[in-house]
């Protein structure tokens, strides 16, 4: 299969980097925010400075944050999956925010954690908006909670300003109950069962315990049957579209000074797994010459890999029509990561028998990571084959690139472009488009609906760590450019 | 410091490699063989054809190879620590043997079996022939035992021959009780001691259990104090010399069809722990321009050292007076392998934070092991550099090169070359000259006396496995070597 047949016309620019001087969120607010008061909803209203919100999309947000940041099931650090009972308590905590915006809640039989507002079309297709509950292990209190918070943060600040019935769609959002599949090892549990592309079969996944999906919920009161499964879906013609606030979780945004992206799209990804068997032998004894060192093979192929993916146009060949743009879209988006590596037997003193290591690819081109796919397995034979290596290659994950709408992710762009204007006065910000590397719930919903997405700087592009930090005045921009998403709808 | 002050001219040869035809080392005696009787003394003389002692050297020694092998502290294979169970049985087994070839026997304070024959001169300088009873886990049946039972069987071969009161002076056996450091992480406690270079505090050294070299002796009735330690080294001036016969461990007998070569010396050692730190980061966020992945650093690191001591000539540079002898002799005997290697947090959609991996560099010339140290570590400063991810280079171990002594060995060639003579008839079959690159118990006694080697050809160079494999005549090839060699002291 030539690289020729599979680079067809998809042609993406996935980077837009302005170079902007690196904004200050906070210069034109900073008196409004001091002087807020947040005792009650009276003082709140009267404290109102340019629709700007300070004190519900900052210092509230960022309150309830750090407050279900502490919602874990460990002493020292958080870890929440699915339906623990650290996750049922921050499910409530989470519907009484809701209540507090004035939403209508429910909690449906996956555990997912629903709060809606009809507005003046209780008929008319929803505007869903959502993010997940749950966490990684160790993990840091932004992932996830921040497109929960800032969701319902705006929509507090309509109910405050008073606008909250203006909307002519109803707004529903949703606290998707799993995302990072830590507990079953099976991403999207709750997202998919609302997109009703969730299995019956994944009732009877286990976790370490033995306890499946289905008894888990079971024990909170959620009676999870295919049926109620089934009920769950939502229908398509209900539903305008889905919109989700998620931390960048990488380094783009903050190198390029912006608080906020728009996401093009989420990449297709493939995990590999590599094995290399070679002639096990003494170090010592073994002159270089005679050898067939797994090891040495493997690292050849790392840094082959790292080679095919930082300049896919040396090693790819395109079709004429479209070439230039499909290894500029290719290279955008590419990314290319061993995380694991593991010989046997593993001592010092000892060439290895084996060396397994894994490859995750991701690219906003399916057709393109095939390529890449094809083109770095085709070379790994030939080095293998002059090495006297045994290589085998084993696909373990693949899941396609998904693409943002169009519309909503210009509505979204203009959105926060808004958010940053007012807080920094600053009128030709680009607001930069951006591909997401790493899956979203809005993978799961685009099966339901069109998809739109907005990303949020988070210091040092650091997730899943204790480490993840986002700043208040970005938590701020991330609500005031929900909420400006919102008005568009009134 | 430059390469070129570090390389001075230690101009060894190490693999002489003689173009020969695959020997049959079978072929003048299979008939003698095949008439052989094993059934008491009288039989044994009854069936002696032309000196070669099939039943002793051959029969006998390959099944007390495949009974010791047997004497094990696990049920499904072969492991043998310092002291262990089995270790004890299997001393107390070799004991008998060496009794049964008319020697002394005592077992010393470090639980080294000794087994001694005065000849005609009691108080003359000895000749000590020995090697290791302990094994490795999961080990296989020759590495250390073939030493033990060989000397032993050429031993009984002059007794049986009836010339063993002749030789010259005392020759002693000693069956090591540790050489591979398995129990105690520290090799060469039996060895050393009788070199008289094991320190004091190695009776403190403790296993797993927390028990100590002292407290496991004393368990066996060996009072391992201090005194009795340095009553334990012999004097230098009552030692000839001490000869080894072991596998080869590597797998050049193998190719170049010779049952037997003569060690050069021993390669010395330095163990390296590597140490590359980056940016940890999403797999799927950080784009390929922004990483600073410590796995592709560390595996652009080990092709590099690959190729540094394939190629050492390309990379140092060398005194004009001795360049081409001094790469000669470092490429010849070089060898570095990359046993072990460890991500960190070892996720597969996560870069690496950390790997670390170990370096095992060996080379018969020291300086152009430091010099190969050197220009790894200047380069690996460089790509790290350009890399941005931080490198740190330990050294965890260090040995010099122990270099045989050229008379002894000399004597050993000769004794090789006439033990595959009568083997095979061939007149010009020239014994290989090789370097070991694995440690043995000669090189613990060249702090002693001078030390000289056989090494003896094993299937695919495979050593440290239940698949280690010696021919039965291979086994005859060495003990007729030995053999041949005592019979110079005579």
């Amino acid at each position: 299969m030539g690289c020729s047949l599979m680079l067809v016309c998809l042609c993406f620019n996935f980077y837009i980097y302005p170079l902007l001087s690196s904004s200050s969120s906070s210069s034109a607010s900073a008196a409004a925010s001091a002087s807020a008061s947040a005792t009650g909803l009276q003082s709140e209203v009267d404290s109102i400075s340019g629709s700007l919100y300070p004190e519900i999309l900052r210092d509230e947000a960022v309150s309830r944050l750090y407050q279900l940041g502490k919602v874990s099931d460990a002493e020292d650090y958080l870890e929440r999956t699915f339906m623990s009972p650290a996750a049922v308590r921050a499910g409530y905590l989470i519907r009484i925010w809701m209540e507090d915006a004035g939403l209508r809640t429910w909690i449906d039989h996956m555990g997912n954690v629903h709060g809606r507002v009809d507005g003046l079309n209780p008929s008319s297709k929803a505007l869903l908006i959502g993010s997940h509950l749950d966490t990684v292990v160790d993990a840091g209190f932004f992932d996830g909670s921040l497109g929960i918070v800032s969701a319902i943060a705006a929509l507090k600040a309509l109910r405050v300003g008073g606008t909250l019935g203006r909307l002519v769609r109803p707004v529903e959002v949703i606290a998707f109950s799993d995302e990072e599949g830590v507990r079953f090892q099976s991403t999207f549990i709750g997202s998919a069962a609302v997109a009703g592309i969730l299995p019956d079969s994944a009732l009877q996944y286990s976790d370490k315990s033995g306890a499946t999906v289905q008894e888990v919920l079971q024990r909170n009161s959620l009676q999870a049957t295919k049926e109620n499964l089934h009920q769950l879906k939502y229908d398509p013609d209900s539903v305008w579209g889905y919109a989700e606030v998620h931390i960048e979780q990488g380094p783009v945004l903050e190198r390029v000074g912006m608080p906020l992206g728009v996401v093009k799209g989420i990449a297709g990804q493939t995990r590999l797994k590599v094995t290399v068997r070679g002639s096990q032998g003494h170090a010592g004894t073994v002159p270089m010459s005679m050898r067939h060192d797994p090891m040495v093979a493997a690292a050849e192929l790392i840094v082959l890999l790292e080679n095919v993916c930082k300049h896919p146009e040396d090693f790819l060949s395109f079709d004429d029509h479209c070439k230039d743009s499909s290894v500029q879209s290719l290279s955008g988006s590419l990314v290319c990561t061993v995380g694991e590596i593991s010989p046997w037997p593993s001592a010092s003193n000892v060439i290895p028998g084996q060396v397994v290591f894994t490859v995750d690819i991701r690219a906003m081109d399916d057709m393109g990571r095939e390529a890449v796919i094809y083109e770095f397995s085709s070379r790994m034979y030939q080095i293998c084959d002059r090495r006297s290596v045994s290589c085998n290659l084993e696909r373990k994950h693949n899941a396609g690139a998904v693409m943002c709408d169009p519309e909503l992710s210009t509505q979204l762009k203009s959105a926060a472009h808004s958010a940053l204007r007012k807080m920094t006065n600053e009128l030709d910000s680009e607001v930069p488009v951006l591909m997401s590397g790493a899956g979203h719930d809005a993978m799961a919903i685009s099966h339901l609906t069109k998809v739109g997405m907005i990303f949020v700087r988070c210091r040092g592009g650091i997730s899943h760590s204790p480490k993840e930090h986002v700043l208040d005045d970005d938590v701020w921009a991330a609500g005031l450019a929900v909420l400006a998403f919102l008005e568009t709808h009134m």
